[in-house]
Order: structure tokens, then C-alpha cells, then sequence
């Protein structure tokens, strides 16, 4: 939803992603503009459960109160989870005190205190994991972790033994399936290896902070703040935000599958110049823009 | 910047106005995403030292802590005045204590209680005063009235007589002139009678609210709030809102020179019905739409 850090363009958002797990929509980040922003992609807002929020700047959090706003005046009756830095209760409690006397479905704030990697949320088939990053107040990045899928069941044979429901299941689940003649199917032939579980990680705001890649190996698409050039490096250092080149040299030490830059200081007219001194450190690198789709491939794991 | 009421689509944005006056610009309401439609509309921020809030719904006010830490980023330090109801402290000390440690401008509340149509503002060239309109919560609307204009100069006789800066301010103010030669220059040579005194009237959000009409008799230009069509205009009762036919009616009992309607609710896909319904009552209606311009003429008085 938003490329920019703290000083927003015309085009240019404050920081605010929607991560879409199998039609679970998980809001990372929510600065002013979101929800307008949301509209423009067409998201619904009843589909969004659960928000992310890296740390209390202003650029990552202004389009909390307008949000949670919308969704009462929306009717919403199921609780909304919102998870981040403890300090993140001054914003609920401005909305909830001073705009929304009638707020009509539960806020859970989970307030992340934890130093460690940890995991903060599961279902079916996802794990969230928090770990800190390294900016000028507590901020925590974010580990989006698929769980081991289940057999892909090949369609044709579904078809070909006019399999039920519950045989699909039991196949899905790798067992053998006995036709209603008393045959029995083996399961090699009904499915097909899984695709392998995917990740995506979010690191924004962060200097360069090595000891992150560890447990972000692998990570399939890794979105990392890249607010500078490798030219005001020093001005990064500064004020606890990474260039380019950092954020390549931290896809490289993860060994990542894609990268994804943004958070882009609009100092540079044109962010393709931090696009470029990415690449020429890590070459899969994307740039994020607004409105943009930046999907993680299945791939089917060799059996 | 903003015609759109509590739930903002992805064209239509949550109330903010500018109101240029001989460029400097008055900033009306400040609804999420005002600094994003500032930087459309090109306007510098730097012109901006007052903002009129109407009243504390989320609405309107939801952009001020990202307008004003983005004033702070860019290095402001020249007071900025924000006038409206008291209850507004609440959102600058949100800024300032949880997003601000660093603000390094006056920002001066001129909170207002007043009951009676005042005075809040004055300069050289123009005069502001509020008064309260109907709604659910306290909210004030806003007149601003243009001072008597000088007199015009006439280019021609200034190039003829070759004018000194002094000697066309003494004109301006309706002196004659004396030239160098010792020669008297009456000042009806000089000058044109002045344009007249052009008026703006801010009335949102409000029921249908006659009373008003008598202190904004004659105004230029009325932006008031047509939340609603006259077939909703129960809902219109209950919220505090005004259909599209009464924001015309009132522009009638007023007798202003133009109507601009906007706050629009989004249960109206085209918002041109609304514009369709107050036309029918007060022909000289235009209907609000984002990043548009509305001028109010200058016309010149009968000598």
C-alpha cells in the first residue's frame, strides 16, 4: 500500500502491506492512507484479522485510528488483532477514548515484549514468528511462516474413481483409499509431493543488522527497508535505517529467494537508483511499488 | 481535498479544504490523508500557519498528527495556529508526547466555546469569525471575509507618470499624487474603484440549521454538507446531517452568490444526484470533488 518512509508524495504512502496467506489477508504496518489505499486494491476489510505493526513512528502507525474507525462504522463484531510494541496501546486508547464511544468489536492487543525470535501466531497453515530489529525505538520485524502443506490430490483420478469428500481427505492426508468395491488405491497414485512451504519476512525500520539472517534463512521474499543510497550511508547509520546495498548484502547473508526494497526516502526523485545498487549486490531484487502484487511462486518439491 | 464523509472510497477522500486568500493558505478540517492531497494539489506547507477544525469525529481531524509531524520533518519552526473546539488538545498532545519528542514549533490551540458568531481571526486583508453549527458534538463553522480593498491602480497612468512605490501607496490610499515637477495628479486619474469584498462560508457537519443563514447573508461562496438525499433525510435528522435540499435551502435563506456542496456519503455511488437535488432548490449549486478549484470572483464595484 505505501513505498515511502516518513515524508509521504503524492505517490508515494507511508509504509502499510497486505500479505494474503490463502485468502487471509494479514495488514503489516499501517500508516496514514491505508485504508483509502486498501479500497484502491480492493481488499476487503472484513477479510483483514489481523495487524502487524513494526514500531511506533508516526509514518508506520497515523492510519491505525481512521482504520479501526471504518471498520466499526462498518458493523464489524469480530475482534480484531493487532500485535507490536506495547506503546501501541496510546493509539487504541485515543480512538477508543476519543473517537469511538460505540466501538463495537473487541481490539486485542498483543503487546510484543520478547527479545528473542518468537512465535507470536498460528493456524492452520501459517506460524508468525517476532524478532526485534535494530532502529532508534523498539521495533519488531515480522516472519511469515507457511506450515507443511498437505498432497496435492491429482484431479484427474478424483475424477477417474469418482472419489467422495471423505476419500479425498484421507488421500490428502497420505493414506491409501479403498474404493467402495473393496480395491485398494495407493496413495502414489491419487496425489502428487506438495509444494513446498513458503515464507516471507518483513524487516522495516532497520539498520543493517546481521544477526537477523540467521533465522530468516531461505526465506522465500524478503521485504527489507531500504530508506537510503549507499552515498548517505552515514545519514542511515544516523537515524537507524538501512541503504540499498545493506539490505542486499542482509538478502545475501539470509540467502533469500527474492528481495523486496522500500521505504524509500523521497530525497531520491526516482527510488530505481536504490533499485540498481540493490541488484548490483543481490541480482533478484524488486522494487516496491504502490498497488503492486509481488507473489511468492509454489513450487512443487521433487519426491 | 476531501468530499467524501465518515467512510472514504478510493477516490473520495475525508474532509480537508484549502482556502487561498491572496496565497496564504487556510487549512479547513483535516481528514486522513490531507498531507498526500496537499502534495497532489502542489501546495507548499510553508504557507500554511492556520487550520480551522469544524469538530473532533475522526473524519476531520485524523490527518493533523501526520500533518504535523511532516510539518516538523521539513524543518518548520514559525508558529502554527489550530483553532477549533478544546477537545482538539487531545490530538496535539497525542503528537506531541507519543510522536514528538523532537517538535520544533509552536503549535498554538485557540480552542473555542464561544456560543454567539465572534471574531477568531484577523490580518491585513482578512477577517474570520465562528460560529456553532448542529451536530451530535460541539462543531463550529467558519466565515471568512475579505477586508475593504484598496483602491486599483492603473497600470497605464503608473508607466505615464513613471510612479514611484511611495507615490502609488499614497494612490492606492486615495491621495492625490504631486510629481516631481511639483504637479498635482488627482487620484480619480490614478485609480479604479476597488473589487468588491469577497466572502467564504464553511458550514460542515450540520442538520439544517436556519439560524445561521442571517450572520452569512450575501457570503460569495457557501461549502455546506450534503450528507444525504432527501429521501434519507430521517438518517439525515438522527445523525446531525443535511440532505442535499436543505444544504440549497439554507443557500437560499442566505441568499450567498454560489453553493458548494460536498461530505458526501458513500451510500450514493454517483454523488451527482445530490448535486441534481440542490440545483432544483438553488440553481447556482457546484458539487465538491477532490483536487478541484473553486473561485470566487472578483468583481469590480460601481464607481
Amino acid at each position: 500500500m505505501g513505498s515511502s518512509s516518513a515524508l509521504p508524495t503524492s505517490t508515494k504512502y507511508p509504509a502499510a502491506h497486505v500479505l494474503n496467506v490463502h485468502e487471509r489477508f494479514f495488514l503489516i504496518d499501517c500508516g496514514e492512507g491505508t485504508q483509502m489505499q486498501l479500497r484502491k486494491a480492493r481488499i476487503r476489510f472484513g477479510r483483514i484479522n489481523h495487524i502487524f505493526i513494526s514500531h511506533m513512528h508516526g509514518d508506520h502507525v497515523f492510519g491505525l485510528p481512521g482504520f479501526l474507525s471504518t471498520l466499526n462504522l462498518l458493523g464489524r463484531k469480530t475482534p480484531l488483532f493487532i500485535y507490536g510494541p506495547p506503546g501501541l496501546k496510546v493509539i487504541i486508547d485515543f480512538y477508543l477514548q476519543h473517537f469511538a464511544a460505540d466501538n463495537d468489536y473487541p481490539i486485542i492487543l498483543k503487546g510484543l515484549t520478547d527479545k528473542l525470535y518468537h512465535k507470536i501466531y498460528e493456524d492452520k497453515v501459517l506460524e508468525v514468528f517476532a524478532f526485534p530489529l535494530k532502529h532508534r525505538i523498539p521495533t519488531y520485524g515480522y516472519h511469515f511462516c507457511e506450515k507443511e502443506r498437505p498432497l496435492n490430490m491429482r484431479k484427474d483420478r478424483v475424477q477417474a474413481f469418482n472419489l467422495s469428500i471423505k476419500q479425498i481427505l484421507a488421500a490428502k492426508a497420505g493414506e491409501d483409499v479403498q474404493t467402495d468395491d473393496g480395491a485398494i488405491i495407493p496413495n502414489a497414485r491419487l496425489t502428487e509431493p506438495p509444494y513446498k512451504r513458503r515464507s516471507f519476512a518483513y524487516c522495516s525500520d532497520t539498520a543493517y543488522y546481521r544477526k537477523n539472517a540467521e533465522f530468516l534463512k531461505e526465506t522465500d521474499l524478503l521485504y527489507h527497508e531500504a530508506t537510503f543510497s549507499e552515498k548517505d550511508k552515514e545519514l542511515a547509520k544516523e537515524t537507524g535505517h538501512s541503504t540499498a546495498a545493506q539490505a542486499a548484502k542482509f538478502a545475501t547473508q539470509a540467502n533469500v529467494g527474492q528481495l523486496l526494497i522500500g521505504h524509500f526516502s523521497n530525497r531520491y526523485n526516482d527510488p530505481t537508483e536504490l533499485l540498481h545498487e540493490a541488484r548490483a549486490v543481490f541480482p533478484d531484487t524488486m522494487m516496491a511499488e504502490e498497488l503492486s502484487d509481488y507473489p511468492v511462486k509454489l513450487i512443487r518439491k521433487l519426491s
